[in-house]
């Protein structure tokens, strides 16, 4: 019973906060830092790096496409020679200073649009494939399950993991109910960090029409970009090592 | 009677393309690769490391402002915390491809004005030489001898190579005549050629009172960003072969 | 027999250059304006709007999506509040700069992947057209005829102009044959010219199938984003002007 | 007893919020809308010219230097050519979005580092009121008194507006005290409500050596980048009210 707890963090930009990043560090297990593409300056790159470094908490390079102004989050048709330079760029940058503050990169998230992308999308999901294959074929890539870019990483032999979300409803064949949908996300604490537990414990789920999917996750990620946020995440993670669970990060 | 000839390179963007890369690539010894802050996408950064590696040209991170507008090229008041983290993240970012294209940054050249600026402000030069030195504290940085940046990064461990520019005017000093007065700029290829030879065999060079000033100078820096340009690095690198300098990057 | 030629100008960036602007404003009755968001800072901007306004051409805004790395050649998934908000951001920085010129912007065109999308997306051809709404409901939209964005200007109340492509292969249905299609793009400069011709005088153009089509297109846009494009835009005028054909903006 | 509370306004950038708007724009009478070169992108402009006309605050251009990751803070060597058309195209987009939403701008002030340059250095101040005589030679400008944009605007036939800073501490000179000096920044609320009032009623201001030092100000400044900032300068609106002094826009 050992699990990892991911978030996204670094996501401030200049003058502009987002997010508790130190508090969030002392809940998970799994740093996925923001590479400068979506959010993060260079200047929060470093002390995000650093901080994650001194809690021993694993750092992944959150890779995005260059929308600054969207957050990553407008889906963009980028070619895929553009797109593969553009992970090379922000990995190679993330890791670069990972290292001069004593850590390094250990896998590659994408983030927002570009992860919703490379889930079906097997020529975006190639170009971050290959770029991470270019970097360091050993370096995990962290999606949702049963995605395209599983499959192109398996080709390529870059490994992969798979993560659940403890507070998205899933439906009875395994995938998230889409949001806008209702009840797509669950918001009430004892019941997110109940979820987790279950996918942590039973390596299962409970779907929306009440039965039992089984869902492998080797992680969870938790979200940190409210008060309220983080005091789930630490919910979910009190309910984790009260449960007898081992947090650690997969790398 | 070894010289090394360094030039501005990668510093195109999206469509605009600026020089002609590959040509220059055939001239120089050394490419100073642009980062993305004052130029150079990701695309243009690994086509630019992919063809260096290709031709044994040794590869270098110009680093700059974050100003693509104004191309680096305007002074600006960047704090030195933030300073260190741009620079230690267009150095990571560009090494990591240039390392993914099998080849590597094996030295730090600032561009335009964060250039100018680090030859005389204590302040800034400190925070360039921090990041290399929290990146790689064995990389040279190349810049102008008896500049600021060369002392504090003497104080730092930080190697230094010093550059001379052929077609640039020098004071019986030995500093160059600024741009703007009269003379400042050598337009003539033959005596751009004849100058370089002067610097790479006599270790000299004739400033504009007809004084002959000692220049020491381990790499002679060209351009490329016109058609001529690229014609006078030519002419330059064949002038001094034809005399029987070596060409050979520093690193 | 009266027609207007319309070319993209001002999409210069900083220090990079784009296209002929001098040469392609002797050439065009319309210049539309880059505003920023995929090319022309606000130099070239005033630049190209003084000059414009010397030789007598309309301005029009030629708004995009905000991607200056892509040159607004990127599909967006843009929220339509968004949308519109940076429409009419982009069209009231360059109608103010034309104004200050002794001139003023007195069309909309849209730009690469957003002209395209708003050909078939009524969401995003709706966000366009609010914003020129809000801006000055007066303002004529130029686009494809038959497009999406034509039917919602015209339930908003806006005008719309339509042109035609004379460097373009149609199919016998009146549309466009897709780039990357073989034949897709006619190079002969004689014959582009004598398409136009025919576009301007019979308002009617040779399919691919050697059908005529109907087209009414009271414009005729024309490239100059290279040497050729230039001289291929003067054949184009050359020949317009030698048939009769009176070259007058629509505005 | 007339005066004009000024604040910064519209300073959040994509998801990133910055201040409490809706709080301050019920305490002013006059909002320095950003307009995107420092912060501000065309969604949060619009929704703040929107609410400033919904309750009759007057709508200023807080033009900038292009510098979105130093928020405009950073001293920038911009040539004037460059300058002058930047802030043309940043007065011309915020006001045409004002236009839009049934107000108008009708001030200007300079943001940050550009703020301070205009005080002192002749070109930079040339180039910001050259766009403004260009764009609407009637619209004033609001700055420091005593300052060299003053002078420039004075010569140029574009009027001015002089604040003052209820929150700052004064020179007997009548000069700011440095930030960065013990006692440059008042905090205590009443005490900065206390000091606008002396501002308002008396035209004074007591400096650091206790002296009254006279200022003439039709403006005050007042912070609202956090929740202490909006509470203060409410406590400064109230004070202002309750000893009959009428708040009223300058313009």
């Amino acid at each position: 019973m050992v699990i990892d707890l991911n978030a996204d963090l670094g996501e401030s930009f200049g003058i502009w906060r987002l997010g508790d990043d130190l508090a969030l560090l002392d809940v998970v297990t799994s740093a996925n830092v923001a590479c400068g593409f979506h959010a993060g300056d260079p200047v929060t790159i470093r002390r995000t790096c650093a901080a994650a470094v001194d809690r021993g908490v694993a750092i992944g390079a959150q890779v995005s496409y260059r929308d600054l102004a969207g957050f990553g989050r407008r889906a963009m048709d980028v070619e895929p020679e553009e797109l593969c330079a553009e992970v090379l760029y922000q990995l190679a940058a993330v890791d670069g200073i990972a290292r001069a503050m004593g850590g390094r990169v250990s896998y590659v998230k994408p983030h927002g649009a570009l992860y919703n992308r490379v889930v079906r999308d097997r020529e975006q999901a190639a170009a971050v494939i290959d770029a991470v294959a270019d970097y360091d074929v050993t370096l995990p890539v962290l999606t949702l399950p049963g995605s395209v870019v599983h499959e192109v990483a398996a080709a390529a032999g870059v490994p992969t993991v798979s993560e659940a979300f403890a507070d998205r409803a899933y439906t009875p064949e395994g995938t998230l109910v889409p949001r806008g949908q209702e009840g797509a996300v669950v918001h009430d604490p004892a019941e997110v960090a109940a979820r987790a537990l279950e996918m942590a414990v039973k390596g299962a789920v409970t779907a929306v029409d009440g039965s039992s999917v089984p869902i492998s996750a080797r992680s969870i990620c938790v979200h940190g970009d409210t008060q309220g946020a983080v005091r789930l995440a630490q919910e979910v993670r009190d309910g984790l090592l009260a449960a007898g669970v081992v947090l650690q990060a997969f790398t």
